[in-house]
């Protein structure tokens, strides 16, 4: 499970997700060159040269860089979230541009500046149905990405077709679909920061016994709708600090809230307890990513550009972070 | 508002709290050194001699140290939390050792080393209803106290009289009583942390369509309520890891579920916005806190020992935190 | 399990209630006349003399009216409702008048005209500890009346003594005590019974997508608490009419919500399904009784008056219905 | 707002509904015999001659039977519920059998007997965008159809097209969709109607306080959603009986739990309060039709035959009831 926000912010636009899995594995800082190509998996002889340098967070397998999550130069970002069963990806559509879900971040972040751009490329793609290899296939996501202008994009492959759903301060979680979890949202619209608004007038004593009354029944637990509801409601009641530390500060405050403390959420298939693998805060426009490792007490300030950005002509850099 | 935790764990019991309040301030490490005494309020000339050092967070007025929270060298804590409305001090009672709030943590943990020690004390006092002075009025307060064992006591001054309650892993949030919150909690114990039971078996589609439905229900709301049920579900789904970092890192969780993100509560009176002031860890028994402070990334272990513990008999230490 | 509602109308006050069991069991209607004497079980030589009739259901035993709802003539009415493990009924107190919970609607009711005059009363009254006899023994429940003019009173029999609420518009359910049941029930004073009022503005599809979004959150399960939210709810929202039918009808359609159908709350101990036995609405002051009975379709209209109330000097008269 | 359920007892199949409105209207039984004839609207020529009596609630227009809700002589049963903003009628396409919505009743019902051959007819039919009238325009509406042998099919006029869900034990409200409403349930799968599971094993005081513990959560309000889960919850419960009089009285149960006590939602458009005009229980393959209005506290039981079920050949006989 994972959760992920966009979020514009008087000291800027952020790209900021919790990735969750069911057991802790080691993560690399990625940074793939201006100059990196690659060949189209669903065609013979298609190469993509890209434009734009992209980083972020995932793993390298021969020379391809397997996001999580990812942001070019430009401050485009991108994160592909699960979609359990819902996900639906297409045997090859000739009347199309045939991508497979690993190398949509890629070519999109190689090729758009801005979620604008991204919406005219989106018209012409498919997403195809094709393993990474036999050993790493295929899993169900729908994607989110933001840009610095603060624009968001939330791309969902389904039966009938990708669906795009264009916004600002956008939140994605998991299953089931955006628009139903809208629906949902609508649900706790209800709900305010302050006291209760005792709309009918009954005269009880202790009234407000509590600061915050006005938000009982916002949701706790930690389904896919209850971390959307939860991180909707952080994120509609943000308040906007003209210093950039306090920004990402109550960003990761966010992230905090919807994460996954060990023991919280059993999941009985794998035997095992879901977990919060990193949180991470990317800084839209700039070569910086905070992130918040699992059972690693302090926050990491990765400052890109003190890597080591380029090590040779179409070659993918990587760091354990 | 605030949130309390005494949890006992594999690498030993700790206390953990979340100040809340309606604005920042600067807080201190303030240590009280063994042979600090202090004159009674509610009497003439009793002088009150401290066997044992005590360590917490707070401030200093006239060599006197007014804790938020604090532990001794033996392990035992004590921390006040809001109890508004519900706090009821008494005038002097002739029968009774009569304490004012503020000099009940250094009374109780000056003299004893457990909470057994603690209870057979709490049988004779009784607390006074005297300001701090004009400028410092008494505020309503309840009280958790925990051990190296792992053995708490929450202190309610109700109107009734003293109640306490001992226990084991225990949370405090604020008003209303303890045995109001735990008739609350039940509510709840249909809960658990793994898929949803099915019990009267429904066969619709996409059954479990997220980890953790289970949990469905679970409150996220920031009333002491909805904090005091998220925090003992994470109490009690706590899972125990032979690390003593992974410890603090999962004790760190718990208080970050239920702290409070700047906008997440307004407080309608002051015009102001709930803020997590800090949140700490106190391993108890040991000379070490971990904090984690307002618009502040990491955080900070404080090695209590590291810092000069005396400057002079009788002279409390204090350093800005 | 039981609800009942003591409502000002328009067109008069009343009192309503649902009988709750396992089991259905048939019931009669009984009237007591005024010139009914009884021998107090607590002394050995005092005699009480009626000087109100009273009528309502129940069952007799030994010429003695066990109601489990009443009315006298003057409008003021008496139910007991189940008050699982808190009931605390006393050993003979020689300070007080001491009748045991079976005879205090018939010492009330045959006494006192009013709430006001009621509460004078039990000042001087305490609960005493004896079995009606071997077979029937001490339930525990807490106590519900009201009067003509609208006014209730509330007695729960606690370990610290009787409790009083006098108040309007009262519900009443079961265990916990009513203080916790109010200070439960400002959990929900954020509801309304119009739209969402969508405080923090957000701008999302399908906003209000069905009427009544501003009660989102109502409870609606059949614990105590619950029903006495919703119930509360209800008398709340409750429109007047200035006919008595619709008052009435009005007034049913509380008990309907807050009723147990057979198969929604299963006692795994009896192992039965908790059912309503049957719901009532007493006009104050008429001698009318509004009556559903479990199984049965109609609504049954009991004119007291049709029935022959009076068979002879100090005897109990019932009818099955 | 409306509720429906078609439930597959002991004692046969039974079709039931409330029908929700911000007013009060009279409305009238309505048999439509066997030798009834009408030109479909979207033709100029083709004239549909039923094959079976029909009978139910609604009003006749100009010999034209306008049902709320209505069944078969066969025990083929057919109602229409608000389906706001999502419902969809077509142009006319020449591919298909095109009719108005309020052709469809009669369409199916005089032709077909079981919901199976429901499900036949429907691949051929389009729903066609056309008014009954200048005054009488059409509404968004879904339909729930169910048989003597339990089946039922819900038939939603989506954009996408017309999407048919079949089933059993089937309960329908208003918007949103059923796919979502399905969805939406699956987060009260851990519910039950017994005392909470305490999977986590806390141990406190005063557990299962309350009989129904388990089913703490349930929703309570008068929203689609929460009917929609109230609803299933009752369905599923439901204690089946060999009495067909505590069938039909169990059946009201679960309508009566789902009614609109006035006041309890205000519609702020209208600035009227939602109401209940009728509930009703269709025992279907019988001509018994079980009703309860507004404001009148009995049921009542409309034998249909012992009306005047023909009054010439082709005309529509209809009765105030």
């Amino acid at each position: 499970m994972c959760t992920a926000v966009i979020k514009k912010t008087r000291t800027g636009s952020y790209f900021l997700r919790n990735l969750d899995d069911s057991y802790y594995f080691k993560n690399e800082l990625i940074i793939t060159p201006k100059d990196y190509q690659f060949s189209l998996r669903g065609y013979d002889d298609i190469q993509v040269v890209q434009k734009y340098k992209i980083w972020g967070i995932g793993r390298v397998i021969d020379n391809f860089p397997l996001y999580f999550d990812c942001v070019n130069e430009h401050g485009l970002s991108f994160a592909g979230l699960a979609f359990s069963k819902l996900a639906y990806y297409r045997e090859k559509d000739e009347s199309k541009i045939n991508l497979t879900p690993y190398e949509l971040p890629l070519y999109l972040l190689g090729k758009c500046k801005t979620i604008k751009e991204v919406a005219d490329e989106m018209k012409d793609i498919s997403l195809l149905k094709m393993d990474f290899s036999d050993e790493l296939k295929l899993t169900d996501l729908h994607f989110v990405m933001g840009d610095k202008l603060g624009n968001s994009l939330v791309i969902e492959p389904l039966k009938n077709g990708l669906v795009l759903y264009p916004g600002k301060d956008i939140v994605l979680t998991n299953a089931p679909t955006l628009k139903y979890q809208f629906f949902y949202l609508n649900n706790f619209l209800n709900l305010n920061n302050g006291n209760s608004l005792n709309s009918l007038r009954f005269t009880i004593p202790f009234s407000n016994y509590s600061y915050g009354l006005g938000a009982y029944g916002l949701p706790g637990d930690y389904s896919s709708c209850s971390r959307f509801v939860k991180a909707n409601y952080l994120v509609k009641t943000f308040q906007d600090s003209k210093s950039y530390l306090c920004t990402v500060y109550n960003l990761f405050n966010i992230l905090g809230q919807v994460s996954m403390p060990v023991g919280a959420v059993y999941r009985e298939k794998e035997k095992a307890y879901e977990t919060t693998v990193y949180s991470v805060v990317y800084a839209l426009g700039e070569a910086v990513i905070y992130l918040r490792k699992f059972n690693y007490l302090d926050t990491i300030k990765i400052n890109v550009d003190a890597y080591q950005n380029y090590q040779g002509k179409n070659k993918v850099v990587s760091y354990q972070i």
